[in-house]
């Protein structure tokens, strides 16, 4: 399949913005509507970001994900995207069309509108960019990292450390395995109603991509701010207890809580909001747990019965560009 | 160097924008006038589009370039982007800064905010992509390659086939070499005036990158017309004329017509316009040529002597997505 196939075949029946021109001009229209417009972007980069031999249906649906997160996690609703694709044709067309209909079923899931991007191939890893617009719900703009206050409260969606659990288990051997692979291929992304909660209540807020941990530490460093974190309060899944709590697994809270990859959002707002985020919770939109609270000072604690363990636990993320 | 010292100490010092907030947040604000805002983005990747040993700060600026030349065909002023960033570490910090140096360079000369981005690294190519929107100076929006009408005027802005001819010249051995090469590693592009221009007068534009019978092609088929293009107008510089008419070379016509990389921009325009472009070219804010006219019909004739010579120049690009 060549480029211009690939635009008409598969990219073109993805197409409805009216900006986007059919994909057939040099460049794509913003649209707008009064309220401010924030971008973000994310990369995927084959064996650093998902592994070779992962089902690229899900690939494509994650390389939406990823930056869904980011979206939503700042009171946004998702709009339009734009693709940068670098294919390795070695793959095949199979390959291609899977990776295409995953982003297609993930930007169908968020009424997400393909709007333009470029396509290239190599010799080499795939790499994957798609650069997301949302419109923010509130007319100030975006919730940022910053705006977290003494006395709020922390709050994360669904759980953590699923993810990063499953990164180990690309085969998985049982039921409990498959569950966890399936969460690193797949974050569990609850679009429904979260911005507009946010947009209500949130002091600050980000989604958690490297680390509960380690972001917890930007959104304190952000907000001039310590954040607190209960260690009995951070919402693991039935699931990764298990592993935990099984000595074949070797797996510890050490390997979990800091491990990355969850896209969960982790959000701050005033002790007065808890009713209002219960009811959201309590309508089934999506799982949330209050786990901490927000101080002066800087910097994360994790509290275990009273101590501090944040650097036992910390691991962070941080690519090396050069050495 | 890891990502957050890169971040800090390379992309933050570009940072002038309102809405990037500094890069410490997940998204990026997009401003806006009132005016249409339109987004392109294109994708570098190393042997791909620039060469294993091309100067890393070239690179910068033709990453920037590319971009540009899209944004001013659509009689736009460029405005802010985003850059994904898959470095190779193997290159080290030092390759790392030029690269952003002549990113950084170009950024200024074109007056364009960073915004936001994604940095990570690989074992593999380089791949870089930026994401740039623009600001339509028509409030209708951007000249698209559709509008082109029967009658009208063909233009073309600068050489064509520089950098077709310089691919060849990576370790030049003459001065003329050396000329031929700098236009492959880095398009000449003349902002000045030239959006304006083109939102005064043209009926449709684009930029070429994949070779001037290639996309002259997508024109005629996005306006549904023909366009006839008279060798003989097509403007070679003296030093691509003095490669060509050097048989040591065995360069001809048809190495150079057709051979992508230019960045130039082609665009029609009404005869009555004729003035006024030329009081443009004048003013020597850019070279402009007039190389044909639009009539009805479709496809593309380049036109030697009465005869047409268009199949027997086409080369086209079109990327390999799989095989």
């Amino acid at each position: 399949m060549n480029e211009a196939d690939f635009i008409d075949q598969l990219l073109r029946p993805l197409i409805s913005a009216k900006g986007a021109g059919d994909l057939l001009d040099d460049v794509a229209v913003l649209s707008g509507n009064g309220h401010p417009v924030i971008v973000t972007t994310d990369t995927l980069v084959e064996v650093r970001h998902f592994r070779s031999g992962d089902d690229w249906f899900t690939v494509g649906q994650k390389l939406v994900r990823v930056n869904v997160s980011d979206i939503l996690a700042k009171a946004a609703s998702p709009s339009e995207c734009l693709l940068n694709l670098t294919w390795n044709p070695e793959y095949g067309e199979q390959a291609l069309r899977l990776l295409i209909a995953g982003m297609a079923e993930d930007l169908s899931r968020y009424s997400i509108d393909l709007i333009g991007g470029d396509t290239t191939s190599h010799s080499g890893p795939v790499v994957l960019s798609l650069t997301l617009t949302g419109r923010c719900l509130r007319t100030s703009g975006p919730v940022k990292r910053q705006g977290a206050r003494a006395g709020d409260d922390i709050w994360v969606t669904g759980h953590i450390g699923d993810a990063g659990l499953g990164l180990r288990f690309q085969h998985p051997c049982s039921e409990l395995e498959s569950i966890l692979n399936a969460r690193y291929l797949l974050p569990d992304i609850s679009a429904s109603g979260l911005a507009a909660m946010l947009a209500e209540c949130a002091t600050a807020s980000m989604d958690l991509s490297d680390g509960l941990i380690t972001d917890s530490a930007k959104l304190a460093s952000a907000s001039g701010v310590r954040l607190e974190l209960l260690l009995e309060q951070i919402p693991f899944s039935d699931t990764a207890r298990s592993i935990m709590t099984d000595p074949v697994y070797e797996a510890s809270f050490f390997d979990v809580i800091d491990a990355g990859d969850d896209y969960q959002v982790l959000f701050t707002a005033r002790p007065e909001q808890r009713g209002f985020i219960e009811q959201y919770a309590q309508a089934g939109e999506a799982k949330l747990s209050r786990i901490g609270r927000v101080d002066e000072g800087k910097g994360v604690m994790l509290l275990q019965d009273g101590e501090d363990v944040a650097d036992t636990f910390r691991r962070g993320w941080n690519h090396t560009l050069s050495r």
